[in-house]
């Protein structure tokens, strides 16, 4: 079996994400979708906004997210995460940015708006536990260009866009943040959410749909 | 020797801290002393300001910050850091929030002041690579309740404070961002800065010393 090509491209194409996945850090990329800042009252940046979630937040598919106290608006945010295959940093012009990408997977951006608006800070209203869904696996070929992201509540569009639809593609973002900071094997790069974002409450279930890579199914608790 | 209680106090007290420290996240707090916070032109906050420094940003005592091609004012901000020795989550009132603390560091949170402000989060300006000395080691026996914190350049004191001047102090601190996320074992807690922060170049010394702990030396680059 390991000497087929067949399946060893099959192998390779979608790997597993769970329990033992550690990011050193998870990079997100604010106000990505023009649509989406618009709904939020924000303009498009000129550069890529970065922040930072933690890495205590996430969970996978399948798992709940729970509502924290501190939150009466807790919404979600679904898009495309890019995992990291190997360190990278100042990727040059001429360099292609794919070579370091191990794969992609669905993401969702849970945020307590009420807090993020509070502290203008985006980190405190992002990083409670449960707050970053990922999966469900690591898709490792894929052509990123334009693909459709959605994101339902209980069966019904939210969110909806494609890929294409980036303030920022794909290949921008991984060399823009490989020159502010050093990327790691293992990295996840979320890469902004389209417009549609809404409030969930208990007993709802989110889905993160991407074209080619399946859906990242939670409920919330 | 590993028998004899002196020795082990004397173990016990100081731990090396070096690249394979690799906290899982790195939680700042903003503003937390209130001269600092009037310097920058800020109000004290109501609760703690968080936000996170990306880990790979750390380096130790001896090393050196290197400035980043897209800043113009890079900064110093001396700090207490705090490391955690034991997961936790929701400390309750009750509870000693101290029992999860493995020791103490000096920590130099490096900021691009010009990013900071034209990106409003703080993730990009402070999360350059170098931008998180941390050392000279970590001093597990320590009362931090009132300790002489001072930031140097060249010799010339510019940063100069008391952690018993911190808005929010460490035990609060600790209870609350454990309320916020689960903090792991190896995670760091900055705990603000005192004022007189000032622009760094090329060729400087920068020195955070804090009472009990010792001194994090860091050349610029």
């Amino acid at each position: 079996m390991p000497d087929s090509p067949v399946c060893a491209i099959l192998f390779k194409m979608n790997i597993k994400i769970g329990p033992d996945f550690s990011p050193s850090k998870i990079v997100c990329v604010g106000r990505n979708y023009a649509e989406h800042a618009a709904e939020l009252g924000n303009e498009v940046p000129k550069e890529p906004l970065l922040f930072l979630k933690a890495p205590s937040a996430l969970v996978f598919d399948g798992d709940t997210i729970v509502m924290p106290p501190q939150s009466q608006q807790v919404e979600h945010e679904g898009e495309l995460a890019v995992v990291i295959g190997r360190d990278c940093k100042n990727i040059a012009d001429d360099e292609d940015p794919f070579q370091y990408v191990q794969g992609y997977s669905c993401l969702n951006d849970v945020t307590a708006r009420d807090i993020q608006r509070a502290d203008v800070q985006f980190t405190r209203g992002k990083s409670f536990d449960t707050f970053c869904p990922i999966g469900p696996h690591i898709e490792t070929e894929l052509d990123v260009t334009d693909l459709k992201v959605s994101c339902r509540v209980n069966g019904e569009i939210k969110q909806k866009g494609r890929t294409s639809q980036m303030v920022f593609p794909v290949e921008f973002l991984i060399r823009y943040i490989s020159r502010q900071m050093t990327l790691k094997a293992g990295d996840v790069i979320a890469t902004g959410t389209p417009s549609g974002v809404s409030k969930m409450k208990t007993g709802d279930v989110c889905e993160v749909e991407i074209e080619g890579i399946g859906v990242l199914r939670n409920s919330v608790v």
